[in-house]
């Protein structure tokens, strides 16, 4: 285990979820809105820590305008919680009732005709209810309108993602000495979650396991099928620490690799590594897409590469910035994401290799640091 | 373990996914709605068998329309897993890639001035997109124009909702023996969790240990608080079993309970049973609600009776029918839903009694058949 996993990270205060919340202000305005509107899931989370037990059709909502101090409608029968909340200090808290329209109390925290962003998850229900009760106001997504909320991450947050960084690849240091051939899929993934959370993990959320044909499916999580001597099997796990991110990918060779498997993992390896070459502050998410896919065009693989390169992390595994084609805005110091390139021959295999990388002042440094080679397992 | 959960129920076959969604097709035209539009959660679950490894950014969306075939767009590199869906041979797939534009492709299985029915936990994001595409469209959340689409459930759906409750009562059976005085909360919440699991839940999705003060914030889960002799203790559990929900509460004594405690409680379970009393078809859904509430408002403690009297439950936890004022739709036989009244005494104690009911063809059938007067622990 690495000295970056030994320590635990100091708490977020609640200054540090009153001064995102203050800097989301500023940039709601700046973009045009009269404010935005949280509902639970990772933006809730990152701006003032709370996490409702489940996510459920009674409305919780935050509030943030630069008029008004940052206002949260709670269920009632929820209000204990989220005034436990560590960023609770900072917001003022208003209730509803069972039995009550929520849609009319938060029309009292909204400007009839205001402006505001929306967080992606907020369910329609919710929406369509605040559309009818204040027709004339606006919305947009804060993907669409604010895609970079919290896309710059702090010193705090990259400690966090690097202990998470360092975890995984504790992670893929321990996996390549169990047994692989002659074993289920389910099984090796079993112990891919029992060493994620052995390393520190709170959570795992996603372990993949795809031997042989099944590689070929980048969104194969780990099934019944028995690895068998001569596959490569992709290794896609990750899942939060201290509250943030992990996602690593490695792809193994089960015996000795055939000179196919060898030249479709290396174009794999080099796309990685020139993609990461390209990161430097300024330039735009989208460049780094387009570095990946030339050399795997280049190499005869283009269309075997059928998704974007990378996608940001932080609270959650998936978010902005989204490394892909038409995603412009320029990469910023602070910035975390994962460039994960892959080729997928149908039937037959797939290769993936994906590291976490921020964003420096001059260029890119990874937060996963296992060999990149094609490792060869029993 | 009872009769009900030692075989397993067959499951679901592609007809039985096409009839309902044929069912909704017309439920839907009968509203007025030209089609449905469904995303990842339980309605898509219900309609298809369908559950994508996680709910993300990435638009997955059924449409379901009198004209044409149903229809499910989804990512490109996620069309393997939809393709295995239960419900699979009944829909024709739409993917679409990353770097495109999913609305664009989702605006031309739309009708330009058509007017849907959106599934309640649609992102926000996605329907702005739509919206954006298509500004001629209109949309209402399905809880608003359909809020029975699932409440009616059919044999089958009945028989997993009555194993799920068999479970869920067998761990009720079995956690009075367990020692409570001087445990921690979570440790109890462990042991019901652990005991759900052996009982055949594939999931379990809330362990709430509410003791002494704890018990009378209705959301608290489990937390470090030592148990003690004299405390009441609120158990609240449930998961999922064969894909369908279980959800029951028991209120336990630590030791003899004094007088009062004995007399709340005797209030809260009168509610109970004349509020399954009162279920029978064609009764409103909230004329349940109000035989609860003015049995515990007679009683002196209206004001601490601070939630609903119930939900729906199948695939999901909470669903309609809400059993609370306002909702005046009949009760219908098939329905299912929880009877849980309870009494909130903040910084001393609560009580809860909660059984899930189905209506039959002239009343009420407990699904949890516990009993319901206060048990002692120890």
């Amino acid at each position: 285990m690495t000295q970056a996993i030994r320590s635990s990270p100091k708490p977020f205060t609640p200054d540090d979820y009153a001064n995102r919340m203050a800097r989301v202000v500023d940039d709601a305005a700046e973009a045009g809105l009269d404010g935005l509107i949280v509902t639970p899931g990772p933006d809730l989370v990152w701006l003032t820590g709370y996490r409702p037990t489940a996510i459920t059709e009674r409305l919780t909502m935050l509030v943030l305008t630069a008029r008004e101090m940052p206002t949260m409608l709670v269920p009632a029968l929820e209000r204990p919680d989220a005034a436990a909340a560590a960023g609770a200090p900072g917001l003022r808290l208003v209730d509803w009732a069972d039995g009550s329209d929520p849609y009319q109390v938060a029309s009292g925290l909204l400007r009839f005709d205001g402006r505001y962003g929306v967080s992606d998850s907020t369910w329609s229900a919710h929406l369509l209810g605040l559309q009818k009760a204040l027709p004339r106001t606006g919305y947009s997504s804060l993907s669409e309108c604010l895609p970079m909320l919290r896309a710059v991450k702090d010193d705090s947050e990259i400690a966090r993602l690097t202990a998470a960084g360092a975890a995984a690849d504790a992670t893929f240091g321990e996996i390549v000495n169990v047994r692989f051939a002659g074993r289920h899929e389910y099984e090796v993934a079993a112990d891919l979650a029992r060493l994620l959370r052995d390393f520190g993990h709170e959570q795992v959320d996603f372990t993949v396991v795809g031997s042989g044909p099944n590689g070929a499916n980048p969104h194969h999580e780990a099934d019944d099928r028995v690895i068998e001597k001569g596959d490569t099997v992709v290794l896609d796990f990750g899942g939060l620490m201290y509250g943030y991110g992990s996602d690593t990918t490695r792809t193994v060779a089960v015996g000795e690799p055939d000179a196919e498997v060898r030249a479709v993992h290396e174009v794999v390896r080099q796309a990685q590594q020139a993609a990461f070459e390209a990161v430097a502050p300024g330039v735009p998410c989208e460049e780094i897409d387009r570095v990946a896919r030339t050399i795997i065009t280049d190499a005869g693989y283009g269309g075997q590469f059928i998704h974007r390169t990378g996608h940001g992390i932080g609270v959650t595994t998936h978010e902005p910035p989204y490394i892909v084609d038409g995603v412009r805005q320029p990469l910023k110091p602070g910035m975390c994401f994962s460039i994960e390139p892959g080729i997928y021959l149908p039937g037959r295999f797939g290769v993936r290799i994906e590291d976490i990388v921020t964003v420096t002042q001059e260029s890119g440094l990874r937060l996963n640091n296992t060999p990149r080679d094609l490792h060869v397992v029993e």
